[in-house]
């Protein structure tokens, strides 16, 4: 008895050890990355010096330099390109929408934009009736009588009510995805859809559109929420109306890229990979601030704060930037196929894409027991304002090794603005706040810690 | 046994169906809150068109109308206007400080502002050699013959490794608060203050000043944290630089103004009163849109959204927005007189002055068992973000009611971004956004839902 009272003793002096260890090395991450932090000097250059950088774009091209040197100037040990072929699609010149001849209010212009993947209407533009649905129940409904020859407005919004934006988002989203091929198939000429926005707002939201196989291709812009408020009630007066639009946009050929990969090795099981990610691709509106280099200058600084701290992990930790979240998810497939092929051992992805806001915690996507034993270590987050280990998820660019059975965390930040920015011309430098986005890295950090130390 | 086991059991079931009821009139709040919400609109009306609002100012004179006409205009069962006698510091013509003749750099304009209730330097300025410290006791230390007819620069920044920002900036405040008087004991001319902000800026951040009895006043600035950094570095070099400084703020004698208070009177003990509020008045620079624009148009919003939903309290709620709690406190010290001269008894005070960020819980002040109380609806509240009743605290304009033993509560956002707008140039409408500040107000309505459901 005395022996097993003296080895409890020990094992739980040992657990008090570690766990003193433990929150000692998640302040001194934290403490280095609120004092010394330089995800938002790497954010500022990536946005103002890079600018935006959708997939085949020089300034895709340019951002893939751009995370390579960054990469090998911190002395990664392992800096990397994977090479990848990604769609190629181009805007062209601005897009053009306009509610024309309405009873009430005459020819206005309208703020619109065409969403990814979309074909353009070329210079002469469609003209057409417009209808208005909600869903694609009642657009079934509406049948071919009703659609045909017609401009298709899916004006269902957000729901508000929602405190997890990501969940109003996902409840309108199909709109915009399938919302072309659905009209379509009903002979509509073109889609209208309203912006993926969680307030009432002046810009229009791009985002990628899906072409469904053997549907005729016809073209779809995003409109504004306020502007989509302006045609519903106009058209509530004069169902008649007319609606032109014009966009130029192009697909060609697919071209080549790469995801973007740095290393810090691991001293005990260098074939132990721990994944921290972002995708370095964005949209062509805006910079790709929140959209998402926030996440690509979380993963690199995540290595960063190792070194700064002299930490040396025991499994390999491995930054990535995806190439073509936006609109093809190449790189991410890629990422996993090699993996596969190269039968490496991933211990767990992460991935950073819901912008750099306050932390509040990791979604998981994992076994119960994984998830058991990552929710054990909440204590140790919490004062640093990780509290939600609730929900479920990881990020579309890891999604691909989920079926090797890798498990997967997304970070977690705050939700509430991240809509106001998503894919618009509005997701700038300048709607980064300098703590939020450190403490972000930081909160990553101290999780890739954790996985390192205790695995899964 | 039978007996009992059916009465817990009806217990149990009623518990449940309580549980039931708030869960959903909770959900309710936050729906109205998320769907209609008028925060917003109110906070750009108040920024936008009265503009800040330092006590005994014209905009503090239209600040009151236009809190009586909002709440007047709700319906509100009983709105009147508590005189108050309040400080009257004007800031004059704009501030200079001029580095001098430095070494490296020449002479270089920095960017200052009076601190509030300062003395003015008055048309000639002061021209000064400076010394810096980062501590009062470096300052005694130092002592009249190193200070005698130098300006004191108080350098010491806020701690960054604070998670909770207030916390940082109450450990470099006290520079702020009593700097030019312990600067003028050692025969010093003038103070100048590193900016209470979070990050490197340039812009200065005002405040209050309180000069120590029997001591001479001298004028004091704030120096923007970035050029604070410059000064400190050009001091390095050349110990010996001046520094000019210019202010033209002067003292009036104190001036007539307000409280303005809304109530909805209770429907089963109208003589228990639940305070929601925030302070009306603000610095002269910037909008007072976070501090504490925000707070105002929470504390009005949550008697609204009661009303839009058809809530009618037990207990009386009534909104207070009280006057000059930047630079007197003569508001809340005047409301809590009245209270205690009128024998009103309140049931629990709550204020909103921590700006008009994303939601994260309440700090409380109050004996144990009314913390426990409390606490133990927090699995009502967590579903909304608000998790954190962990920390001390109310708010500055209803603590004098403590001694009359109210319990007080303190709605607590997230504090990431306070100190990029606080008391500055920058505090303005756009720096808000509307569902973190329209969630507030409905944090703030489920917990006044809650007190005057259950009470304390």
């Amino acid at each position: 008895m005395k022996y097993i009272g003296a080895c409890l003793l020990l094992l739980g002096s040992l657990a008090g050890a570690a766990q003193t260890r433990d929150e000692s090395s998640i302040r001194q991450i934290f403490d280095e990355a609120l004092r010394n932090g330089e995800s938002y000097a790497m954010l500022d250059y990536l946005c103002n010096k890079v600018g935006h950088r959708l997939s085949g774009s020089p300034g895709a091209a340019a951002a893939v330099e751009w995370g390579r040197h960054v990469m090998q100037d911190y002395g990664f040990d392992n800096v990397y390109l994977q090479p990848v072929m990604v769609p190629h699609w181009v805007r062209g010149q601005k897009e053009m929408g306009r509610i024309v001849n309405s009873r009430k209010m005459g020819t206005v212009e309208v703020n619109v934009c065409a969403l990814g993947g979309s074909i353009g209407t070329g210079p002469s533009g469609i003209s057409a009736p417009v209808i208005e649905v909600r869903s694609f129940d009642e657009l079934k409904q509406l049948g071919e009588k009703n659609v045909k020859g017609k401009i298709v407005f899916f004006n269902r919004a957000m729901d508000p009510t929602r405190i997890n934006t990501f969940t109003g988002y996902g409840g309108a989203v199909d709109q915009r995805g399938s919302g072309a091929s659905e009209a379509a198939k009903y002979g509509a000429v073109g889609a209208l859809v309203r912006s993926m926005g969680s307030n009432l707002e002046d810009y229009p939201h791009t985002g990628g559109l899906r072409y469904a196989p053997n549907v005729p291709q016809i073209p779809a812009l995003a409109i504004s929420t306020r502007h989509a408020e302006l045609l519903s009630k106009l058209l509530k007066d004069d169902s008649g109306l007319q609606f032109y639009m014009e966009s130029h946009c192009e697909i060609l050929p697919d071209a080549p890229s790469y995801n973007v990969i740095g290393e810090i090795k691991g001293s005990e099981h260098p074939e132990e990979i721990i994944v921290v990610s972002g995708h370095l691709d964005s949209w062509d509106l805006g910079q790709g601030a929140h959209d998402d280099g926030a996440g690509c200058v979380q993963a690199i600084e995540v290595l960063r704060l190792f070194k700064a701290m002299g930490y040396k992990p025991k499994r390999t930790v491995r930054a990535v930037l995806f190439m073509n979240e936006e609109n093809g998810l190449r790189g991410g497939t890629e990422y996993a196929r090699q993996a596969l092929a190269k039968k490496e051992k991933h211990l767990a992805a992460m991935e950073s894409d819901r912008g750099g806001f306050t932390p509040r915690g990791f979604t998981l996507s994992m076994d119960d027991a994984k998830k058991t034993k990552v929710r054990s270590w909440k204590p140790l987050l919490e004062p640093y304002g990780l509290a939600d280990f609730s929900q479920e998820g990881g990020g579309a660019d890891i999604g691909p090794l989920a079926p090797q059975g890798v498990p997967l965390l997304g970070y977690l930040p705050d939700s509430q603005r991240y809509f106001n920015y998503h894919h618009t011309a509005e997701d700038t430098f300048d709607k980064v706040d300098k703590r939020e986005l450190e403490m972000g890295a930081a909160a990553m950090a101290a999780m890739v810690y954790l996985l390192d130390q205790y695995g899964l």
